[in-house]
């Protein structure tokens, strides 16, 4: 059988963007061929489809997400990336592994009926995976699920799983916003319209929308993940460009917010006196992650011997395994996998004193993110196997 | 002889980044041996000096700079720029043709005696041409001036030239400031420092170095040009970089402003709580341009019959043109030479008219800047003939 | 029987200012008396204590706090504030209201065994006044609660009250914080450092610690309520002066909050070339009000036939009630009064539609807060009179 | 004779504000009467006139200022202000007893002929004071001066003075600004727009006008003195007020910065999501004092012996003397009387070690300015003195 902390470390060293996940859409193919499910590839572009029926019984969708982040690897690890400003920060890789792990495992010992679908979908950071892979007739070609299932490598302990019902992710959204300004000689800004001090009060009045204008007990968060103007000093550029990214549970919050956004948006550029008119544009929308109350209480059981099941409360990162729920109709289970070395948290013995750990931890994103391969992948192929078990008819 | 014109749109066409301007100097070398001149080439780099000496006299430095922007053009020309994100936004090719124009002349008629030095400049923009060219043994080589001359085309009408005696050009500073945080998901501030914020907070904070501590009678320019940090919208970046440019007169202003950009970075980053000081780059550092006055008397006469010579009082634009003068312990002219259309001025009586008129084009390092062909080469061309006749032995 | 509504109003239209309740806490003891209380004045300052023993018992502890706010009423009520620039904005004329009501119903009908004591507390708002009672001997001299129970109105619909287990006002935190420039001449920003750009930049860089520093899933609320420096706009002032409060639930958050506004403030100072470091008094702390859960639940049917009863979530607000509780060892039971025209909210079924309305009406410290008078005093006087009983003896 | 020393440490141990100079004006007519002239009071206010006319010939106008400013003096001289909040921070009290002083020497020797008009005038800090004496009829009533003279106080040595033709002292408006947000509980900033992030916001925009939109080589001075609201911590007040005063020397310079502060103020309201437009007034405009060519050339000499007289260049504060000269059609001389202790500058021989000799003494408005009263009253005595001589016709 396949060594998994070895293909781990593959995939880790050759992380692919967002719809370009050729290599580890092969290697996913590759496995699942060998342990024998029918496989169909480029679903919804570079997405990967694996089917294997046994018997009669509930179709379970297992799913994990494939891409990698445009940032550089500063773990330093034997295995880091060998492709420069691509980074698997994410632990997508873990995922992919998990997958294929939990794949051979159920090919393997049959007691059960039933048919698993195993997915792989590209795309996941920057959405329209989800979408895309449906859109390409992913239930009408390999069946509607009864379930779908899939997890999240997370900075909590190995040996830990973060479950909740109800909301679990928050509501994504992505702004591309451009600001106009009217270029010139660095020394002549009063004949331009400085796009970076534009840029920068913007930036300013944007922290207002969550500290001013949403209540201490609502959730938003609205992060500039990017800014970018001009290329030398002494030249005053055109435009700015922010990149936004907004966190919401509920849509009245979520609403509020972007519509905050546009407002302080379009006033700063006012303020700059600016020509013309920003651009706002809504690149991408996750919806929250809802996982199911009465699937999450039939799924539990699965974890026991496995992992301590936490309630993590809801999570400001946003997934868009949800919309395979919508599309079909079925529940959704999704839960964090705890990917951390339990070493870490020695003498932390209160929730909060392992939060205070946690904190510490590169989290997700980070340049630094490195799940430990072991326990994470065992305790990862054991989740998705067992909680699979729990939908597939047992014989 | 060589059509100016046809010269300048090829070379307007062809625009080449500081000490990379190879083609510019091969047309400035062709031109200068065709008229004559004994050529040197790849002084300094890619600088290009031509020598013609006709009898004792005194020795006259003639200096045009090579390089363009690394900015796209926008003037929807027919010769614009066939370069992608490079453009002769600051009518350096003006300079090339109109010193090319001029040698050829005063080639032609010799009614001086004297050396003429043909001096093409690689690298203003950035700075550190003129000291690369007389590192390489410029005035060892070919000889220390009498006299350094030289123009710099300007949104003001074809037919002025701005001339001063004394402090002309500013002092400009340029400082890479590479700003650290603590990157992680965008949905997760609270475990990240983010750099994007500390950025704006800091180009905000940076405002006030003019606006509060800059006396009303002293003369100091702050721009940001350039502010990059990040990929995309759910990451939050490590670090930020702010590329800062600096214009002052007068060394004690000069000081305060670095000492309180320094101040205000390092404790902008304090107060983001960030866990590594701000890197503060000095990265070029041009001094004042400071016209001799006698010399000035003694050139403006060359003036008369060619241009109106205005004081536009001490611009803010840099130039390392003075490097050449005070490593030549020689004098320095140096003047504005009027390239816009005559025509938009219809109708400006006043200086205070002509000024919102000039206020109203597209100024240097604009994507829009373009000096009108005729008469401008051709003034131009004059201004450096007679000028240069006027430091020469007449015969 | 007093005319309650005519009380009221005559309490709103003479709002006192926290310690200074001497005519609003001898209209309480006036009544006390009249209703057979044993009356005690100036305890803790201004506060009132009326104690009715009716037989062996439990000790009921019913409080109303007194105090008003110093800021102008714009109702245009009749019987708006008669003083200058105070006003009974947060509705505590309402509580004093509602307990002489229930003060004398529970006198009237006799149908309990126990004692009541009704506590009268001065100095609310301004924290404290809890405290002051405490330490006057409150319990020692008469005796200490089994229970604490009490109100406040609300925009919520009259006839609706708001009740939670645990959380359910947050901890808050005021903070005067005196910002150090140096002054001058209005004309001569470069000699001086201008207080008022420090105060600017600070505002602005303390909404980062809501929007960067806490994360989605925790609460804080940083309000700079009140901000002053200067006399007149050409004379940069020496100081400014920031009145900040704090609301957070969790020790943890509010910790991290109070450090970051000390970071963020004296690295701003520092930005601005501060010769001396800024000042930060932490003037009040108020506690987290936590009722406690089986209290609650023993309490809540007592609303029947009175109020629905919703959860309204953790209230941001804050209160020192609890300091009565925890002082007594006793339990809390703490409510919401709903205070708002059931008229204003036709049409609003869902609760979200109701929070809408609650959203678009005057709230708590607004100088148009107003709550209707019928039914709210009749409604409040029955919570009080019924949970009241709810804690008696029922004979 | 009057010991003028003493004279000077009583006014200014009771400062009077702008058009409340009773105490100042009653001091200033005994002395004029006490010296011969005639006296009139209450003029424009409390402006003060003395006339002594001896013979035929010009009339020169002789100007001191009497109002104070609203601050607490923090000099701790054994003299100082015995008003709370109340300061001679501007050195008005020194130009009451300069003038007082020369009034009775021109009176003591009348070796001229001609008419001396002593002009105390109320409320140039407010500005206003020299308006209300003309509209008053003071040339009507008095004469029309054939020249105006007058000089202000300053921080350089004693025995200096500073001189210029032209432009001298720049001009002045005043604006006052309330911004609207809509007030509430400071827990609640969700049902509120927030005056004071308002506030901060607009101020740190402000500070882009001087620092992007006003030219390098030109001079504008924007200041926000005071910022005022709210009152407590835990309530967001309705509004905001910023009070600014602009300083510049040029009219379009001035257009452009005031239009520039109404479109920030504007569009930052917008961007708080504010009801209400702010409301903008313009309270206060001084022009520009421009110093007669000719009248300097020729009143020179008269400070040979008294002072060395430098060129200050243009200085940004403003002054409402010139609304004399320009009503009157007659030239104005204008002058800074060094008041600083000249054992501050020993060693200091350069102008630019006399400059930072400057920067670190108190300047006018700060509450430690304090000229020394020796030599400074004699010198500014002889100063008037001698150039009212130099106007009079000398017998």
């Amino acid at each position: 059988m396949t060594d998994l902390a070895e293909l781990y470390r593959d995939l880790h060293r050759h992380p692919e963007l967002a719809f370009a996940e050729t290599r580890t859409a092969a290697v996913a193919a590759r496995e699942l061929r060998a342990a024998g499910f029918a496989v169909a590839e480029n679903v919804g572009g570079t997405g990967v489809v694996g089917a294997l029926r046994s018997g009669d019984g509930p179709t379970v969708l297992l799913r994990a997400d494939m891409d990698a982040l445009p940032m550089a690897e500063r773990t330093g690890l034997p295995y880091a990336s060998a492709v420069d400003g691509v980074m698997h920060a994410c632990g997508h890789d873990m995922h992919v592994t998990c997958l294929i792990g939990a794949a051979a495992r159920l090919a393997e010992r049959r007691d059960w009926s039933g048919t698993v679908l195993a997915v792989f979908q590209p795309a996941e950071e920057v959405g329209g995976g989800a979408h895309a892979m449906i859109d390409d007739g992913l239930f009408d070609r390999f069946g509607t699920p009864d379930v779908v299932l899939g997890q999240h490598v997370a900075p909590i302990p190995a040996g830990v799983v973060g479950l909740r019902a109800g909301p679990s992710f928050a509501a994504a959204d992505t702004l591309k916003i451009t600001l106009h300004g009217r270029g010139g000689h660095g020394s002549r800004p009063e004949v331009a319209v400085d796009p970076v001090v534009l840029a920068a009060a913007t930036v300013m009045r944007l922290q207002t929308i969550v500290s001013r204008e949403t209540a201490g007990g609502d959730t938003a968060v609205v992060t500039v993940g990017a800014i970018r103007a001009g290329t030398v000093a002494n030249i005053i550029p055109d435009t700015a460009e922010l990149h936004v990214s907004v966190r919401t549970y509920e849509a009245r919050v979520r609403e509020r917010v972007l519509s905050a956004i546009e407002r302080v948006v379009r006033a700063e550029a006012q303020a700059s006196g600016a020509d013309r008119d920003p651009e706002i544009v809504l690149e991408t929308s996750f919806p929250t992650v809802v996982n199911d109350a009465d699937a999450v209480e039939r799924t539990r059981p699965a974890f026991d011997g496995v992992a301590a099941v936490v309630d993590p409360g809801p999570v400001t990162g946003s997934e868009d395994v949800g919309v395979f729920a919508t599309a079909a109709g079925a529940p959704l289970v999704y839960w964090l996998l705890g990917g951390a070395d339990p070493a870490a948290f020695a003498g932390a013995g209160t929730f909060d004193e392992l939060r205070e750990v946690v904190m510490t931890l590169p989290a997700n994103h980070s340049p630094l993110f490195a799940p430990v391969i072991d326990p994470t992948i065992d305790l990862g192929v054991s989740c998705l196997t067992n909680t699979a078990r729990a939908w597939l008819r047992q014989d």
